[in-house]
C-alpha cells in the first residue's frame, strides 16, 4: 500500500494523474492524505489518520518540510519514506535521487529518500550526459516557471494574465513580491544573507549548487547559479555552461546528449526550433538544444534545457524512485 | 540641422521622446526621415529628399543596414552619420560607442559612429565598473524583450497576451517562430551554421560577444552569450558572471557597481528587491543587483543586470553620443 501526503498539491495531483495514466505492478492501493479530509476524493486528513498511513509500505511525500520531519518521526522501520521536500537532501545518511544518474543508491536499505529540487533534476539529467568527459565547472542561469510556488503562484499568475489581457489593473501580487506578468523576477525563495554559500544567495540557488555536487557525487564542483522566474506557467528553462575537463566536439556533443537517459535532443536550427517551456509541458523528457561550443575556451560547451517542473522535476522522479524501490524489494 | 532617420520605429519614436523632453543645445532643427512620408507628422520620404537630408550636420539612422549603408554611400565630407544598425559596427574604422565606457573615441575626427547592439550596451555599462579590476571571462544569459524586434514584435506579444487573457485562441505568431507569450524563445536571429563563431550561435550572441571585445578594447577576451526572448515588452535582463584577475570583497563589488556611470544599485535582499523589467521601462540607467561572490571560485562575481533597450539600449545612447559630438566639435 502507498501513502501519497500532498495529495491536493500541484506535484500531488501530478503524481495522481501519472499514476492513473500507468498503474504501478500489482496495482496498489494509494491512499490519500492532505492537511484537510476531502471524503469525497477519499483524502484522509494526515493529522487524524495515524492507523491508515501506518498501514502502508511507502510514503511519498509531496507537502512541506515540515511535514516531511513528522512523517520521518512517525513511521515504523519497515515503511520507507520518499520525501520531496528539503527536509533531508543534503542529510549525508539520506541519499538523493535522480534515478538517471544515481539509481544505483536505491540498491541499498535506505529508509528514507529525498527528491531532489526541481531545477536541480533538471540540470543533472544533462550533466549527466557529460559526466564521463568530466566536469570541471557549471553555471546555469533560470528562467523558472511559476508553478514552482505552487498552485497560488501559478493562480497568481493567471489572475495576472487575465488582468492584463483585458487592460484591468494587475491584482495584488502576494506569492510573488512583484508582478510576474510582463517581467522577470529573482527567485522568491528567501536570501541568506550570511550562510554557508556567502552573502545575496537566494534558497533556490543553494539547492541548485549543494544538490547537485551530491546527486553527481563531486563534492567541490564548481557550480554556480542565478535563479529567476519568468511568466511561463509550468516548465522551467535554464541556460548552461560547463567546462569539461577534454574537448569535445559539438558532434560529439549532440550525440552525447541523444544517447543520455530522460533527455530528448530538440535542436533544428533552420526553424529556430528549440528547447522551449510551452513544448516541454506535460513531456517526461527534459528537452535539450542550442548545443554550441565556446567561442574562446576549447573545452567550454554551451546548451539550454527545458523541462516540465511538475513532472520530472518532481512527480515523474518520486514515481521513478518508488517503481524501482518496489522492484528491487519485490 | 539633426536627421532622424527611421523617425517612426520604435527607436526612432523613443530618440523624439528623449529629444521633446530635453531638446538638444541650441535648439536646432530635426528632421524626420522614414522610409515613407508623413506629411501631417513631418516626416520626409527617404528615398526622395535627398536635399533635405545633405542639409544635415548630423545623420542618426535608428533604422536597418541596408539604410545604413546607402547613407554612407550618399553622405558628404562634412556629415556625420551615427548608425544605430549592425552595418559598421565591427568594421575596424568605424568607432563603437557607449559614451560611458570609451566615449574619449569621439574626440577623433570619425565620419561613421556605430551605436552598439541593446543587449551589449547594458553590459558593457556593467563591465565597465570592473575594468580596473581586470576582467578574466565573461558568461552572459540574457532574458530579452519583444520590442527588440521592433513595433511588429511588440504587437505580436500585446495581441497574444489580449487572446490569453481572455481565452481567445492565441493569433498565429508571425515575428517569433513561436508564441512568446508564456514561453521563453531562443532568440529570433538567424543562426551562424559555420560562422567565425563556429556552429550554433545565433546573430544576437555574436554581437554581443564580438561588440562587447571591441567596445572593452580587450580583442580576446572569452565571452560568452545565450540569448533568449521572454515575454517582457521592453527592457532587456542579463545574468553575468564575470571571472576576474584578482579577487574583490562584496563590499568592493558593490561600491564598484554604485559608483560606475550609467549604473543604478538595486538591491534589497530583504524586500527581495533586485533588478527586473517592468522597473527598468522608460529609465535612463541601467539597474543592476543580485551581486554574489562565487561560492567555489574567490575571483569571480555575478550579478543581474536590467535596462529599457529602446532607451539607454538604443535610442539614448544615440542621443549621448550626438551630444558629445556637439559639443566637441562646437
Amino acid at each position: 500500500m502507498i501513502a501519497l501526503v500532498g495529495a491536493t498539491g500541484l506535484v500531488g495531483l501530478e503524481l495522481r494523474q501519472l499514476l492513473a495514466q500507468a498503474p504501478l505492478a500489482g496495482n496498489p492501493e494509494i491512499r490519500l492524505f492532505a492537511s484537510q479530509a476531502r471524503p469525497q476524493d477519499k483524502v484522509y486528513a494526515l493529522d487524524s489518520s495515524a492507523k491508515e498511513l501506518g498501514e502502508c509500505d511507502f510514503i511519498l511525500n509531496m507537502a512541506t518540510s515540515e511535514i516531511g520531519q513528522q512523517l520521518r518521526e512517525g513511521m515504523t522501520r519497515a515503511q520507507v519514506l520518499i520525501d520531496n521536500s528539503s527536509a533531508f537532501r543534503m542529510d549525508p545518511d539520506v541519499p538523493l535521487v535522480v534515478p538517471e544518474v544515481n539509481g544505483a543508491m536505491l540498491e541499498a536499505p535506505y529508509s528514507v529518500i529525498a527528491n531532489p529540487n526541481c531545477t536541480t533534476i533538471l540540470l543533472c539529467l544533462a550533466l549527466n550526459a557529460l559526466k564521463d568527459i568530466g566536469l570541471q565547472r557549471v553555471i546555469v542561469a533560470t528562467y523558472q516557471a511559476a508553478s514552482g510556488a505552487g498552485i497560488k503562484g501559478l493562480e497568481e499568475l493567471d489572475a495576472q494574465l487575465k488582468a492584463a489581457g483585458t487592460g484591468a489593473p494587475l491584482p495584488k501580487p502576494e506569492v510573488f513580491p512583484y508582478p510576474l506578468m510582463l517581467n522577470v523576477l529573482s527567485h522568491n525563495t528567501p536570501l541568506r544573507e550570511e550562510g554557508r554559500l556567502g552573502a545575496g544567495y537566494n534558497e533556490e540557488e543553494g539547492k541548485v549548487i549543494e544538490e547537485t555536487r551530491k546527486i553527481l557525487g563531486i563534492s567541490h564542483l564548481p557550480v554556480s547559479a542565478t535563479c529567476m522566474r519568468v511568466p511561463v506557467r509550468r516548465a522551467h528553462t535554464e541556460a548552461v555552461t560547463v567546462d569539461l575537463k577534454r574537448e569535445v566536439t559539438l558532434d560529439e556533443l549532440r550525440k552525447l546528449m541523444a544517447a543520455a537517459p530522460g533527455l530528448k535532443v530538440v535542436d533544428e536550427p533552420a526553424l529556430n526550433h528549440f528547447p522551449m517551456p510551452l513544448e516541454a509541458e506535460g513531456v517526461d523528457e527534459v528537452l535539450v538544444g542550442r548545443m554550441r561550443r565556446d567561442v574562446a575556451l576549447p573545452r567550454t560547451v554551451h546548451f539550454v534545457i527545458s523541462g516540465d517542473q511538475l513532472r520530472k522535476g518532481a512527480a515523474l522522479n518520486a514515481l521513478q524512485i518508488l517503481r524501482k524501490l518496489r522492484e528491487l524489494r519485490a
